[in-house]
């Protein structure tokens, strides 16, 4: 397989962006056209696929939340599956980012990564990197394959962990550093997640990384904002995931275009 | 539901033992004798029921490691439902403690309390700090359920995040502090995932969390040993996981009653 960022820079030309489209869907927030008097399976299933048809032309990126299945248990896993299908048919350009935030010890993380890209076929999975290397390491030991380290996220209490002072640097700092060295001479990509909220901290993220892709979640519905999301990303390779904002849009094909005019590559 | 301490208190008593048994079904690792000529979902379901009956007597908790199940897909998965439903056959007394590590924002976090609870059934799980209360607290709003947070994990690589020094303490004592407080408040149970490897450690930890239950993995093939955990962990809760050691052992039930004997209460 083609290394993770050749892939990533083909996709992000065929589709004219660095838009990622996040894949969070909540039964309870969807129009109840799509619900009403059918299965989860079904609701997730027809939900998703409208999405990805809609969305297909301006994404080079989707990114299915793994919980958002998992919750519906064995038809939302069905409903998961079936997804990722469906945008490999409707949007073959696209890469598949799963968002599990997957960390265990050395043999179990080969088991997430055998589940991320052996059974769902994922070209990405974002991994927490609170055990380490062995936490790490056998995600990236997949040629072509990514791992985005979680760093710093974008959610409300991020700080109480990640901005803890190491040697007067936050915490997520230390964590850049060290992924960096634990990546080394390993064949997958590095990547790294920071929230679109801080564009600060954002470009702080990239001058450490200069040239891993960072997964920027938390433009729209959460706050941040694309343009300030694209300056503090600089140079570097860069996916900028739109959810909600989108999913539950009146028409999420018009805001899908929205976002991508502001995320032009 | 009754509180997961009195009810883990009722485990307990009636295994005698505070020993939790790891279900981490390899099936490179099974005798030949459970793999072959029949599928993944056979050979799992086969394997883990025979565990649980040969362990029930003094098993206190079992412990699926969801990443053995998952990568297996959805034989797997379905696997792992069935074998949920054994232990509440074959070991009614017996709390289910999953294993999944997940951390994420807390409407993603919901979610995954849905599936861990919900769909799963589980009494506990295991959860990552690194996103701060967001990512825990969903998980204790459940009444009679338990997050048992990484503290100080067993892994060989465990130090290069959760060591590093805050304030002239390891990071982890923090994180064991900061949880404490988010827990504040919420109906459910906090509880605290330290390797066996490190007795001093855990030591610290229960001084820190005096009434927290303690999950303590790397007993049996990591080199924890049971007799050392115990006198750490001192007079407060506390569930002592053993996998590999007991799963792969020519006489599983007698394995498992040489540790519960080291693990009465």
């Amino acid at each position: 397989m083609e290394p993770f960022l050749d892939r990533l820079r083909t996709a992000q030309s065929d589709a004219g962006t660095c838009l990622c489209v996040g894949l969070d869907p909540d039964l309870d927030r969807m129009d109840e056209a799509w619900t009403r008097g059918v299965s989860p399976f079904v609701a997730l299933n027809r939900f998703g696929q409208a999405i990805v048809r809609a969305t297909a032309a301006v994404a080079c990126a989707f990114k299915p939340n793994l919980a958002f299945y998992e919750a519906h248990g064995m038809a939302g896993l069905a409903a998961l599956e079936e997804l990722v299908g469906a945008i490999r048919r409707d949007a073959p350009h696209a890469l598949v980012v799963l968002d599990g935030k997957r960390g265990d010890i050395g043999n179990t993380a080969r088991l997430y990564a055998q589940s991320a890209f052996g059974w769902l076929g994922g070209d990405a999975l974002t991994v927490s990197p609170y055990m380490g290397r062995d936490a790490v390491a056998p995600f990236l030991e997949y040629e072509g394959r990514a791992a985005f380290v979680l760093a710093r996220t974008s959610n409300p209490s991020a700080a109480e962990v990640q901005d803890l002072r190491v040697n007067d640097e936050p915490l997520y700092r230390h964590v850049v550093r060290a992924a960096t060295r634990w990546a080394d001479g390993l064949p997958g990509t590095l990547g790294f997640v920071a929230g679109a909220t801080d564009p600060a901290a954002l470009a702080e993220l990239r001058a450490l990384a200069p040239t891993a892709p960072l997964l920027v979640p938390g433009v729209g519905t959460q706050g941040g904002d694309a343009e300030a999301v694209v300056a503090a990303a600089g140079d570097g390779p860069l996916l900028v995931n739109v959810g909600r904002a989108i999913l539950y849009a009146d028409d999420p094909r018009a805001e899908a275009e929205r976002f991508a005019a502001a995320l032009r590559v």
